[in-house]
């Protein structure tokens, strides 16, 4: 399309429609093709606006980068929010594979499973007694649904993953693949015997826009619920368990795990390989940065990094001088034999 | 059922039957229903006793606690075990989702399998030459089984799990979904050619009552066995590596790492994200608390933490004086200059 | 086969035939049985020599342990490598299960799909459209491979793995089960109305010779792609994000993160639960130790320990300070006393 269409789809605060080239698709910076729109957030990429071969740009709201670029005879479009529009402009050019509406032969679905309106079920998938699919719902290849799951309108379950018995999934939600939902919870009892099973008889509820990434998992607990509030997404390999609530808007990245009762605010976020302790509490806004083992209550708007986690500015001075310890234990050792202090 | 008949069914220590209520499932003491019964284990939820709408609970042996539930009218059953107790009422009200007994026309079994007495084989399950299945063994849809295996009775595999060749899997066994069992172990020989595969011949064998979670790996050795003992319990995302060798009653909580040849005794408890590095033992009975990473030997009962593990009593008051080396760095430089000393 | 016929095989530097005994397997020189071989690559298990049943074994350059082996009667082959020669030796009597070429009547294979010559695909396994495979690819049970994927000669594919669309994968890779290959990279953009996701154009890039372990997920970028380099090597549960860009013949050990962009050179070495942080580059040769995160580029051939990541030899020292911790403390108490310092 042309770029001048392409611009009237968005809403963007500054443009420079240059010779208004066609554009057929979307490009990084640095491998970028002609008749393709690339996009520069912030100083790092500045230099690029000279030497790409994108026929388009998005750029910050930066007159100095927007004049370079009508320079060059490149059409371009700024926004505060570059970022967001290069969203935009990827979603009009590409969107990601869905099967056709259609029920494959090969899928084994009991004959009580109620489908709404233009629903996919791809080969091979297996949908168990008392479950209800939304319309169009997109379930792909291999999925296994247990029974009396409850799955919202244009939720899409990618290959083989697996959904388990009462699980509640709202609308919109994306399920990756190999991800394993509503799983019994790590539940045992130490007895004089050994381990006794604690039947985990709840189930797990994903609101509406929760994304959940590749292998990842979330179990159900003995009693009640374990939530995902709406929109909340959630990366590959992390680990909630049973009985944790998670509120809104929340961002889990890869490999974070959630003990058991875990309390989640609104909007918080967690960095890679995070670890919570059971029953903890974050508050709405907490970030927790990667790798921090965090063992107490987190307050709202907090940083916490490390293990345990600590107020994340004061973890990097500590951390600074946690690498001069050892020209630290000098100087103490020298302080001492100057005051005749004898070591123990 | 009667209250009176769901106590006859327990061993407790002390009841009141109040007014004998029909109970007809198990709820959590915060979100509690008439007719369900909930329980309190310690003072934490002791309020709770004036306000909830359980019908009936388990209490602890708190003569206070239970003297209020009575007061309520609510029927109550006390143990000085009361998790355990409660544990076995939920067992009374849910059992999991098992398939029925028989063998999904669409399941691909080789003509050499030997099934034992009332088998349940789900959809599109897959099982390869040379397999045994005991009796009442239940395999979820999707399933894929390896050839040579032997799976014990009553064990039950979840959907899209993965056992691999040669695999001995003993009774009352559960393999929770996407878990993969018995695949190569990481064995790659170093040459000035780059990375040479050393082939895993050995194999993985599971001891009676073991549990293994979702997305799990453990992997089978170059030679000999990867071993887990009798009713050792590991959660979600774990990874086994080739060659360990894991006593019984063991606990191995979310995303817990062992590295080759790791040997760990009985009733060790690793939590959440513990590391563990190559060849290292772990004495019977100790812990390594969330996210520690053992770099060597552990002794029987020892609890360890922090990377690399020290004594958890040692880490966690070295880790209360971390947070103050900001202070402690400043208090070293105003001695220094105080007696005069050349700061490097 | 006859001892002397194995050794015909290989490229030994010193040898002793023994009785040229017939040899059937391998085994672990702890339990080994007559008439197989074994291996002792160091001191450490050098008291074995007198007393394992194996009828032959590889030995490192070591005159007197070759003497003990002679001694007993013992066969031996003798290389300053003798991991490699071992690993050779298993390679004679072990390989893994392979699916016999054919394609299974359950499969479902779009029509456009191109099969190249000796292709074994399993029972339920799932192609689709435009997707193209090498020659003698082993495709295991019940795994998805969605459109135009590319699979290199020789490639294997084991049970329930998932290869998502546009991915390429070389020749002589194996995915293992449970693996997930190419899905929608982690990109959500934050906006007033919460996060606008950010579609994942690009696609991922296996070279040849690369492995990728049970479970682990290698996501695909919003543009360009995510690359692995030939032989590269990648354990279970790992987890690398969209956009990063892995040299030649790394070793990426059990459960790693890498967050998005991350450039990582030839021959790099992470060890067990490392987490690198985005857009890091980490020079060839490096090593990250087990449980490093790596906040900041890593020059080639260093070694960075510790969360955030340092030279390892001074994580070292500092951390053996840091369990002096509490003693620190203690002596600058006592000398802030002695000079009359006030405490603050």
């Amino acid at each position: 399309m042309r770029f001048s269409q392409l611009v009237a789809k968005l809403g963007a605060v500054a443009v420079d429609l240059g010779s208004d080239p066609d554009i057929s698709g979307v490009s990084a910076i640095e491998t970028a093709r002609p008749q393709t729109m690339s996009y520069i957030e912030g100083d790092k990429f500045a230099a690029q606006i000279a030497t790409t071969a994108a026929s388009a740009l998005v750029l910050p709201q930066d007159p100095s980068l927007q004049a370079q670029a009508s320079e060059r005879g490149l059409a371009w479009i700024a926004d505060p929010e570059p970022r967001k529009v290069f969203a935009q402009i990827i979603a009009l050019f590409y969107q990601p594979f869905r099967l056709p509406a259609g029920v494959h032969p090969t899928a084994v679905i009991d004959p009580s499973v109620q489908l709404g309106n233009d629903v996919a079920i791809g080969a091979h998938v297996v949908i168990a007694a008392g479950v209800t699919l939304g319309d169009q719902v997109c379930i792909h290849p291999n999925v296994v649904i247990y029974p009396d799951v409850h799955i919202g309108d244009r939720t899409v379950l990618h290959a083989n993953c697996t959904i388990h018995e009462r699980t509640q999934i709202g609308a919109d939600c994306v399920i990756h693949s190999g991800a394993v939902i509503g799983a019994e919870g790590f539940g045992f009892v130490p007895t004089s015997e050994g381990w006794l099973k604690m039947q985990q008889s709840g189930y797990v509820v994903l609101a509406d826009g929760v994304e959940v990434g590749c292998n990842s998992t979330i179990d159900r607990p003995a009693l009640d619920t374990t939530r995902i509030g709406r929109n909340t997404k959630i990366d590959n390999l992390v680990h909630i368990a049973h009985g944790c609530r998670l509120g809104e808007n929340c961002i889990l990245a890869g490999q974070v795990g959630l003990a058991g009762a875990v309390e989640v605010g609104n909007r918080v976020i967690m960095a890679g390989q995070v670890g919570i302790v059971d029953h903890v509490k974050i508050g709405d806004g907490a970030i927790a940065s990667a790798k921090a083992g965090v063992h107490s209550d987190v307050e709202p708007g907090a940083i916490v990094t490390g293990v345990p986690a600590i107020p994340h500015k004061l973890f990097v001075k500590a951390t600074a001088i946690f690498n001069r310890l050892p020209e630290m234990y000098q100087s103490l050792r020298q302080i001492q034999k100057q005051l005749g202090i004898e070591r123990k």
